[in-house]
């Protein structure tokens, strides 16, 4: 694998796992509690999968947000940081039409316009009803805090082991304390790819995760580059 | 212990504690969300103690779809490739049986038939009802995932503390997304045998879980020895 | 970031999350066996973020308690202290400021007085209800295995780069065992700063959640510092 | 703190810690499966908690299964061991006081030998109702898996890091999977402690969590010991 394939990759599992268990690990009702663990594991762990699979290829960014805090921490070149973006976007749409087409071998049938697909949302009608206001200002912060992690973990060599563990567990604990808000973007990846699949109010609200995790990732490099740096 | 003898108490250890996650660790009734969890843990962190304890003998494949993935991967010789097959299988099935005879204990009795022990499965009446091709995609898709990421990770000598915790999170999160598809096997020797002890449909589908899992892993293998290497 | 900065901004983040997960994560009602594993990933996987963020700058204390711990261990001075308490007050005010702005985003709106923010207490209509004896007892001694833990596990070099995740950890599996009792405090700064906001009981019940941790921190100083030190 | 006190200390906290959540972590009713998750974590992540704060002074056995297996392994003296076990059963006995004088002061009383301490036992009325035969089997297996574990993962260097949390994770799933057979002992001291507190059946079926697992810990220093030895 080349790194721009590698990205593809990651981003593919990314959201195959992610957004699957949204609609392939819910008991008996989505957004119910014990949903949230399953998702925010599936989330989290799957980008630990991504990370000690490809972490060695490409670094295993699978998030045009956390590229561009690397590009604004002056950790990666313009060239890379488009070839990435373009990868992790190819990956998230693979990964959402793979997971379409399991779905739509269920018993009964699969109606994604209706059932979703993972996709995120704010207002009335999605997860515990917040406004734009709190979609936005969680996004931006929680992206802030999920890239800053990732830029200052992956900073002291002797990080290097256990980097992709905690990553992923940030991912997760993310997901926990914030789904109901907006489903947790913090990729403008991951928000796009399912909202392609599923159009209508998921596709006119995707502008949100793809402006507020880009923002988040942007302040996030640049006060890592501030530093210090140990 | 021999690594033949590693590989078979490491498959007896995964099999007695997911298959036994399945059929002990159930509440009020099996495939709902919560008990998802538990036996997604009991995979994945099943899978990490048998690492741990038998990582520094036999490299702990404990699955034939991991041993074939090193074999196209040029990591391990045909001829232990296949003591490692049989020493697995022999494993999975001590496993079971020894799972059985704990289950003839309960007050009431157990039937195995009716009740399963641990069993994968597809179509109506198994999990939430996905079918054949459905089954067949996630199977080959998720094993390549798994053993890729076996293989990738192992690579890197900084890697050899963490690498049992990472390859069990891995099968764990592939449980809590994929459990309502087939029960998630990526592993001919758990499914084999489960089955032999149920019969039935179990016994009649499992040859999907032979296939499948071989095939992923034999891919995985391909892909990982093209490289890079870290 | 500066290391009071970094202080001011690992206890924001943990009362972000910790006491965001309470009101935000719960599903049908708060207290319920299910919340509380939601809530315990919270607190404990917030802190590991904070720590894999800026421990490399300030050690990430984010805690008086903890601060106080090493002050009597003799491992931080006088002044760095006074400044990383400073630091934690005003940062676990800032993160329950931000809590409280995305609620007050909430469809149908929400009353802080009555549905709270994640602050601790005890007695008759507090968790299970336990009453003063026990939420001190408590308190005292989960600060002091909590302290104890961090001043041990951070003395061996080669636990630099697990240290966070085990610290993480320990905070989870307190919260797991202990959150009916008193909601779980071990820090004053967490627990002032949802006080300040929900008045009443909760800011009458504060005092306890001041004093019982720094007691308990101090304790863990102590033992620590008597060795034995590898 | 010299040995015998650490391995006392850390006792108390695993009784403290795993009997704690299963009288007060339990939600509606205690042995739902939700309830199993968090005592599990509670036990597991518990051991984890003693292992990084005392494994440097004592190796962190807290239990006469370890020790003895430790013993039979070749890797504690007679004299140590002997002073290791008395300080385990004497720090158990004080880690269920704590836990027992916390529940008298909750709202309405507490009656232990009603409610229990979180002993273990067998039969109709315990867990899922397994027979004798299933629970002496269950505790011999999981002990020597527990302990053989313990004595694998310990033996490379490069491990120090990673074998407390690795340890922890184990006892964690042996719970998740057993807990309906036995509520899991792997752990003389632990069973014995609460059973004191508690009277009746508790105390009359304890001889069992004393034998098997010593069984188990001794058969597993055994088969350690043969190696090889990495």
């Amino acid at each position: 694998m080349n790194k721009y394939i590698a990205e593809a990759y990651g981003t593919a599992l990314l959201v195959f796992f992610g957004c699957g268990a949204v609609v392939l690990a819910t008991g008996t009702g989505a957004g119910t509690a014990m949903s949230l663990l399953g998702i925010a594991f599936a989330f989290g762990i799957g980008l630990m999968v991504a990370a000690y699979s490809i972490g060695g290829i490409s670094g295993c960014h699978i998030n045009p947000a956390v590229t561009l805090g690397f590009l604004s921490a002056g950790r990666i070149g313009v060239g890379d940081a488009i070839g990435y973006m373009i990868g992790q976007v190819v990956g998230a749409i693979i990964g959402a039409a793979v997971l379409y087409l399991i779905l739509s071998d269920k018993v009964g049938g699969y109606n994604v316009a209706t059932s979703g697909l993972g996709q995120n949302g704010w207002g009335e009608g999605y997860g515990a009803g917040y406004g734009l206001t709190a979609a936005a200002l969680v996004e931006v912060l929680i992206t802030f805090i999920f890239v800053y992690l990732i830029l200052q973990v992956t900073k002291p060599a002797a990080n290097a082991a256990i980097a992709g563990l905690a990553i992923g567990l940030t991912l997760f604990v993310i997901h926990v304390v914030f789904i109901n808000v907006t489903g947790v973007s913090v990729n403008p990846a991951r928000s796009l790819a399912p909202a392609l699949f599923v159009g209508g109010k998921a596709l006119s609200q995707v502008w949100l995760f793809i402006v507020a995790p880009l923002v988040g990732g942007l302040i996030a490099g640049v006060v890592s580059r501030a530093g210090p740096n140990p």
